[in-house]
């Protein structure tokens, strides 16, 4: 028996967040940990109506072979989406994928070769590193301030075959960026020839007002987009989309067929039923108002139970508080405390490319409980965090 | 602008079927190209139920983020149909993919290095070839002879990272290994340390007699096998599975969490309702007798149109002719001709590792059509190929 894995076997490892989410599955824990949309907000109804009548109208073509570049109609209702943000992009120029995160990986499969180097914001989201490692990237964490990434940072990223960049709402810092950031950070990356993959899977999920445009409006055939319909629908479907400029789709779509020949037909078809007629605008709003509410909830428990000592950030959209802990507070060696005292969190640590410090960081989702789960989880990490204080 | 690409993006090219398929996708053409099973054998009221089912009892899981290893009763399904065919393996062992491509591509980023070697039959499948081609495999076609690789050969193949082998029903061959050769290959292999690669999406689909156990039976912790359920159920489910040994498996299971985090947890609920019950039992010798009937139709037509010259097998299973032609004729320079006739096929060249030679071959699935078509469109190939020869 000699099995030999590739060199790049080596960067592929356990998903932090993955394990941890299987401690937290145990009854009686309230989870702040993963990032899972609140079940509640799933259309169940509707996606029931839509299989039937998929199964009932084209049952052939819904469980046959079908197009690597994904379900026509449904990639014509993704580029009309992304006309009205600004885009300038056909139906030819979007690949549905097998969820998001395979749109990151295809991303690396095309563009990563082994030392070349990807520019990444501090933190960033660590699916992104996971599906980048690899292919053997080095990564620079690009130089940023409250606001995000800073223009001037992007000089350390000339070489970079590209910036990745979670503009709206960012996993896991919840920091969304301001329209004469996204700007001010497009015309530095054009200057100095850039590419940027702009990932959002967040950005329809505003509270107040919607984000600003994507910095991919102002980048044109510089940027790559990611969307996805995880956050919106349901994320048990795995459905997501690339939209790529001319030149890089056609590697990108073989990439695709490589990988698993096509995204399921039924899944494409079954969601482009549900959204057709303008369902998103009806649902979308319903999730919004609920996730305001659980931000809410969870600022009142922060802002009632934390030590002081300890900070975050308000999220004006998406699904995460950012906390930062007293430098003496290590969130990875607590959280089995945490989990003891009847809660979990993600620790910070693991979301940054630079892997030294960040000790003192964890990320909470306030989106999969409801209020009351909420405010007992943070009052439980909040006794934990002032025993470890004591 | 500056997209730079990987070196292995240069081993990305269009997918020589699937490009066919669209110009094949013409109303009029009668397709025996593809290898898309009959539409007509798909389960649509039984998958109609266990959507409504899984839905209306399960919809907060079904629609939720889900385990990487994919949904336990399912892994169970399978890990107990594997014993019956004489594996020792158990649930943990089972990885959910989407579709068995993704099993190709998995295994291909965990176990090739660039410049590595892949030991391959000839011809192959040119999906594992366009899976294994981006990870910058080197190739090498095992000698073989009419009864599929000569244990000899391996000895061409002793530095491989592993032998990827289809034992039952070869694409694009039709070839079945028998018991005896499959002993001998699976001896070679352990004595030279060999890993086997045993892909199996075909072996369900028998005519008279089930196949020979899988060769892994024999390998153990030397093999990985693969399987499918898009043959006996429905391929835009996209559904396969990883059965790996305990050490390859955690990278495997890395390897997925990169790539698309989980296959939808909705299709592998929906899936393992459909067949918890014994329904494969009933349904897959009603797909055995259907493509039985569509192979004596496709023999006949043969027999009685092709001009003097043309060699072929006679499958005893899975999908696929695999016709010989005089040496002088060209089925790429061919095709077009076919295609103005009314018929398509696949050019049997690409399914060589070794590119040189072979045009003279191609491919016929007997599949995807009933038999009047099957007739139709084998009598206007033999009509091209006849004037072809004058």
């Amino acid at each position: 028996m000699s099995w030999t894995m590739a060199r790049r076997a080596e960067r592929l490892n356990p998903s932090t967040i993955r394990e941890i989410l299987k401690i937290t599955e145990r009854p009686g824990i309230i989870s702040l940990a993963g990032g899972l949309p609140s079940a509640d907000s799933f259309p169940v109804a509707a996606m029931a109506e839509a299989t039937a009548r998929v199964l009932r109208d084209t049952p052939r073509e819904a469980l046959q072979y079908a197009a690597s570049e994904g379900y026509a109609p449904l990639r014509a209702w993704v580029a009309a989406q992304m006309q009205l943000q600004g885009l300038q992009v056909d139906a030819d120029q979007v690949l549905i994928t097998t969820g998001s995160q395979q749109g990151l990986d295809l991303v690396g499969k095309v563009l990563i070769d082994p030392g070349s180097t990807v520019a990444v914001e501090s933190p960033t989201y660590l699916g992104a590193l996971q599906a980048f490692n690899p292919y053997e990237a080095d990564f620079v964490a690009v130089e940023g301030d409250d606001e995000g990434p800073l223009p001037a940072g992007l000089d350390a990223a000339r070489d970079a075959r590209f910036l990745y960049l979670l503009p709206n709402f960012q996993n896991p810092s919840g920091r969304c960026l301001s329209a004469d950031r996204r700007l001010a950070l497009a015309d530095k990356a054009l200057a100095i020839g850039l590419p940027v993959v702009e990932d959002n899977p967040y950005g329809d999920l505003w509270f107040d007002a919607p984000p600003p445009p994507p910095i991919s409006a102002r980048l044109g055939a510089q940027a790559v987009y990611l969307g996805s319909f995880s956050k919106v629908l349901a994320p048990g479907l795995r459905l997501g989309y690339v939209v790529a400029p001319k030149l890089l789709y056609p590697k990108l779509l073989q990439a695709k067929q490589a990988a698993d020949l096509h995204t399921p037909g039924f899944n494409q078809r079954v969601v482009h039923e549900v959204i057709k007629d303008g369902f998103l605008d009806r649902h979308v709003p319903t999730i919004r108002a609920r996730y305001q509410a659980q931000r809410d909830a969870m600022r009142a428990a922060l802002d009632a139970h934390m030590p002081a000592g300890c900070r975050w950030n308000v999220p004006v959209g998406g699904m995460f508080f950012w906390v930062t802990l007293p430098p003496q507070l290590d969130a990875t060696a607590l959280l089995p405390l945490a989990v003891e005292a009847g809660m979990a969190y993600v620790p910070g640590a693991p979301f940054f490319a630079d892997s030294g410090g960040h000790a003192n960081t964890l990320r909470l989702s306030f989106v999969t409980v409801p209020p009351a789960q909420i405010a007992t989880g943070v009052a439980a990490l909040a006794g934990v965090l002032r025993r470890a204080l004591a």
